[in-house]
């Protein structure tokens, strides 16, 4: 942990720092794929990111150690694959509670690419799995993937403004189903693709067999009532 | 373009510095993801990022312009986000040819995390969609996902040896049924996920309406023929 200098709390500053790594990360892949510099180029770049990775492999958290930002209390999982600050992978998207369900607008670069200048039609399913998860969550009793379905009408573009949406549909004490779009900003009542999805939170001894070795950041075990609150994906 | 040293093709020497550096940004990213030694270290990564971005930023392709290195005819997409050597999205999978459709081996880490140790359930659907389409594309018609969908019978664990399958049910001349399964490589018969899909290739006037702008890497038109052979992701 860092030290705290003027009063600043040592999670806002690692925070900070994630968050930044993170940026520079997203710049540096989409760099990589457009690039055309040539090898020695690329070559140095490669060198560069070892030196990085050196600098901070000097500790490591076991798997199933949570990171120290993550707070299962809020549901804050900042190394989240579509909406963590701190995931290199996430294309970020800003999103909010809206109504019966949540709301998200970005875009996506060229690292995301399926069919040239479109989104990888497995992007659109990672992207509205997290959102209608996060619907379930918001709205409803949350939990785990159990189906996901999309249907694709038109293919979606990158580098374009999009809107996408998930709402709750219909939820009982252990199950919620969702419903949701992406649509271009421009056109938000036209979706390009449609998706739907069904989560189940898992009963007591399910969580158990799934998140029973977890240990917080200090390696102390969390509460069980906070086991339930990881069941989401 | 790099200089052409002792004979070695200047594709071949682009294509090993690519696999380098997404190799490289690979392990960055997970490491970014693992790493305990506190903000100072992160800060003096990101600024080596940066570097590393700069050292590739001289020119860029416009997103329309292939890269240097697919190859349309063979379907080669070195940037792929699931399966490109030279996406730092993509974890390192195995893939081939399998009878009727493909089959794929590898393993994610923490950097594809859904809940605490296991993969995000988006990610299992990003990564069927791909081999789903290869399947289509190795054994019938290829063409863009139209439907997908899911079945999450338990959570898929992280740094786990995985074996994906994913086979053509069905084909006609433009559409092609498919169907695949996530399991683990100790219990390959028993699937954690299930997934199938829908793939229709689009006809020429649609392939002209989503290709018709693309050029090849030195800025030339694909022939008519290529642009078909885009419409898979």
């Amino acid at each position: 942990m860092t030290t705290n200098h003027g009063g600043i709390p040592d999670d806002a500053e690692l925070m900070a720092a994630t968050s930044d790594l993170a940026a520079a990360l997203r710049e540096l892949v989409e760099a990589s794929v457009r690039t055309t510099t040539g090898a020695a180029q690329v070559r140095g770049a490669a060198e560069l990111v070892r030196a990085a990775t050196a600098r901070i492999s000097g500790s490591r958290r076991p798997l199933t150690r949570l990171p120290a930002l993550d707070d299962p209390a809020t549901g804050r999982r900042v190394f989240n694959p579509v909406i963590g600050v701190g995931s290199a992978i996430a294309s970020p998207l800003r999103e909010r509670a809206d109504g019966d369900g949540v709301v998200a607008e970005g875009s996506f670069n060229a690292a995301y690419e399926g069919p040239p200048t479109f989104l990888h039609g497995g992007m659109s399913a990672l992207v509205m799995d997290q959102l209608l998860g996060d619907a379930a969550w918001t709205v409803a009793a949350g939990g785990m993937t159990v189906h996901l379905e999309l249907d694709y009408r038109r293919p979606v573009p990158l580098e374009t403004p999009l809107v996408m949406r998930a709402g709750v549909t219909e939820a009982t004490e252990r199950k919620t189903v969702t419903a949701g779009t992406i649509a271009l900003a421009s056109a938000p009542h036209e979706p390009c693709v449609r998706a739907g999805a069904v989560f189940v939170r898992p009963r007591p001894e399910q969580a158990q067999d799934y998140f029973g070795t977890l240990t917080d950041a200090s390696g102390r075990r969390p509460t069980g009532a906070a086991d339930a609150a990881f069941a989401r994906d």
